[in-house]
């Protein structure tokens, strides 16, 4: 029964039979191009195998998925377009165990990446949530309710990103982003551990920190130590690196979007070229 | 595009775009009859619609779920069907964030339930594994991919369920079910918190229990406290209540389904009539 019309099995479209549906059983990416080029397509394609790795989903080519990215990209001919994926382990009546012989779903879109200038040169409000998220998020999959629930809060409090909390008060990541302070000369966010995603803009973001004299360290921030920070960022592949001038509905520092913020986006930019 | 064939976007079945599958953004049900008798119909209803407003979907009227239900079941005209049922916020481009405007949407299973005598007579082997779910279980969310991974694990292992241990080593329930210990004259399982399912077959578990004077604990388990009880049963909607006879890769006792695992299965079938 698709809403309220009865349907022979045989007869629905296997997408309403897909485990990725049922149990969010599949993992995906976000890549993007800047003026007609892909970026880190490498990256992606390493973190797209590593997530299908560990849920064990076999039966992908990697050569065959970034012939299609490549495909689709060209077919849509958008210059800054954002390129979403996904693989699922397949269309089967629904158990949570399955089958090896199941095929798994491809499935991508193409779109053009919002603009963000505003957003990037005036900075945004961050809010916390609790981080309802599961235990492997180093996997970039398909159960991500915890995160939309944690940016509808964000959202009901007037701010863009919710940034999460950990039960002992440590400050994972954002529900889409990952999370920087600026303290002094130092550029912080939290290390790389189940539960936080490698975040291909994190490392790019570090890289560019290196290079504007930053001294990185990866260790996790308190709620209260990053409100105390010089400088908040956050980044992501859509969005590249924004500043936070607003957490927890105090002000960051004097509000206003800070030097290293600025630095670190033109040096991230140099990047994408 | 959709595997390797691209479609222009409006083309494509809004199944593909359900934040169901993007974010495992709904929630869902399974119910069953007995002989053609549905089976705790209100209570699953209850559920439902506890579950639709933990996560802000809106838009569903109860009455046309229980119309549809019945509807669908008539339809099927199986005497004990397993009803699956989930409601996602609805299709659209993807984006964490989501408009209020958007119309939720609804599918529905029946299938027959599979026979489980056999597991019911002569016990089931479970094993356990780290509980990587969301902290969140209370609602019966689309992200299930921590149940999945749980269950391959187990199956590699020879058994039908893995019992999830929490990081305080402290049993929380099966992947797919209730979980319970019986110790001298007590029936105990973990009480109702945010990391458990409010699982409706375990209240009418614990009614059985009480019913056969068997004093009832709520009190979370530890691994080897249940590998020490005298039995273990695991239940769930679509297996009534199950012995486990070998846990860890160890007999429960003598290794053979005991006395009250049978008796519980009969005072619940009483329930079912």
């Amino acid at each position: 029964m698709i809403k309220d019309q009865i349907v022979p099995a045989g007869e629905v479209d296997p997408a309403h039979f897909d485990r990725g549906i049922f149990f969010g059983d599949g993992v995906y990416e976000v890549m993007r191009s800047y003026s007609g080029k892909l970026f880190a397509l490498e990256e992606h394609l390493q973190r797209f195998g590593n997530s299908l790795s560990a849920v064990e989903i076999t039966g992908i080519e990697m050569e065959e998925v970034r012939a299609r990215i490549l495909r689709a990209f060209d077919a849509a001919g958008i210059a800054n377009a954002k390129i979403y994926f996904h693989v699922t382990r397949g269309s089967a009546p629904r158990d949570r165990a399955w089958d090896d012989s199941l095929e798994p779903n491809f499935f991508l879109n193409v779109s053009e990446v919002s603009d963000n200038t505003a957003e990037r040169t005036n900075g945004i409000a961050a809010s916390t949530h609790p981080d309802w998220r599961w235990k492997r998020c180093d996997i970039k999959s398909l159960n991500l309710l915890a995160n939309v629930l944690a940016v509808a809060d964000a959202r009901g409090k007037g701010c863009a990103e919710a940034i999460l909390v950990d039960e002992a008060g440590l400050i994972t990541e954002g529900a889409g982003s990952a999370f920087f302070a600026i303290r002094g000369q130092t550029l912080q966010t939290a290390p790389l551990t189940a539960n936080i995603l490698p975040s291909i803009t994190r490392e790019f973001t570090l890289k560019a920190g290196r290079n504007i004299g930053l001294e990185i360290v990866e260790e996790s921030l308190t709620v209260q130590q990053a409100a105390g920070a010089d400088e908040l960022v956050i980044a992501s592949t859509t969005q590249d690196i924004v500043p936070v001038v607003r957490f927890e509905d105090r002000p960051v520092a004097n509000g206003t979007p800070g030097k290293y913020a600025e630095l670190l986006n033109r040096e991230f930019r140099s990047f994408t070229r």
